[in-house]
């Protein structure tokens, strides 16, 4: 018998092996429930979403995808081999290696920036193990256990992840955006690079105080902002 | 022991308990692999996605996600009583008795509107039980036992959605958009409605012949893409 994951104050955990834990953390957040619940299921990849209850409107609480996008490559940097390079994709993919290792999802109560959201909850993804064992030398997609990553388990993934986006938590609530925008602009994959991003083609510039993306395409730059992510 | 899903001729399944399906259809499309392969998990709610390798431009391609719907709702017709309403949200969110019961996602291996994609997932997750008693009079979120369909099973609803969604791929290849725009355009939820998608708010007004959001703001109408609600 496993013992379960253990998380830092303010921070309380769900098992929900079976379901999906961020359509079930969404479920959870709209019934009403304390901020700070982490719902996980660990029984292959590592599946969990956090429930957040914001106190800034939601342009400015999106910016909790790259912030807990941050904390999972603080906790890929604790806990695996020094040599794995890992990046986020300004859409919250995860990059091991150059290769797409599972991505980070936001939903919220509202969609319209101006409004402070009644819950906010972010999702991640880490593929642990490779469907087959064919993954070919430089393939679009990948799992930890190709990258070197073989001593990895889940459940101390999830709960170095919790630890350190808590950390981030309390320096966005504290300083603000400009060393979230650091460390983020310091990962993100792509940046000068021709990219397409929700319909628009262009070269990814980088990313405005408040996170969008900068996208230039012939003599335009467009601001393209975080709550374009905001799932269904 | 219970039977495997059954798929009809074209289609395959593959059970990935404990995964992502989404994520694994996406990391075994890009090494490549058959389409008509649906990953599944029903140790819980239903959760699957399907491998597809279009013949069309990615901008055509992504009717895909309407299509996948629409079939969800024709299984939620065939199987759930009557009286239980379906509607589809255009950003792939799906609705029970006007609550949020799931959603469709989709993802391509590529995000240029003009590029034939090499693979294009989409995937399907309906919540089938309410992760609390407490589900409300009204709720944002709900799930098919909360909403009186006690008596359907994740394999059943599997099965029927495989069927109904190739019935719609094969009047999409012979008779193209109109059919696919007719039935999804009866389904949509929030037109005529304030609604904001992408960082855009205005009035829902309908969807144009390439399937994207008619939004109008003001004196201008935006056209929002399908293609802009690919994942990261």
């Amino acid at each position: 018998m496993m013992r379960p994951p253990q998380f830092p104050p303010l921070l309380s955990g769900l098992n929900v092996a079976g379901r999906d834990p961020f359509a079930a953390a969404r479920q959870t957040a709209a019934q009403g429930c304390d901020a700070g619940l982490i719902l996980y299921d660990l029984s292959g990849d590592l599946r969990a979403a956090l429930i957040c209850a914001p106190e800034v409107p939601l342009a400015q609480a999106v910016a909790m995808l790259p912030l807990c996008g941050v904390g999972v490559q603080n906790a890929l940097g604790a806990l695996a081999p020094p040599e794995v390079p890992v990046h986020l994709d300004w859409n919250g993919a995860i990059r091991v290696n150059g290769g797409r290792c599972g991505a980070l999802h936001i939903a919220a109560s509202t969609h319209e920036p101006d409004q402070i959201p009644d819950w906010l909850v972010v999702g991640v993804t880490l593929q642990f193990e490779a469907t087959t064992q064919d993954t070919g030398d430089t393939p679009d997609e990948t799992a930890l256990y190709s990258e070197g990553c073989g001593d990895l388990r889940p459940q101390d993934l999830l709960e170095s992840w919790a630890r350190h986006t808590l950390t981030g938590l309390h320096r966005w609530e504290e300083d603000g955006m400009p060393p979230l925008h650091r460390d983020w602009a310091g990962l993100l994959h792509g940046i000068g690079q021709p990219i397409t991003q929700s319909g628009q083609t262009g070269t990814f510039l980088g990313v405005d105080e408040n996170l969008g993306m900068l996208l230039k395409s012939g003599d335009t730059t467009h601001l393209i902002p975080l709550t374009t992510l905001l799932e269904a």
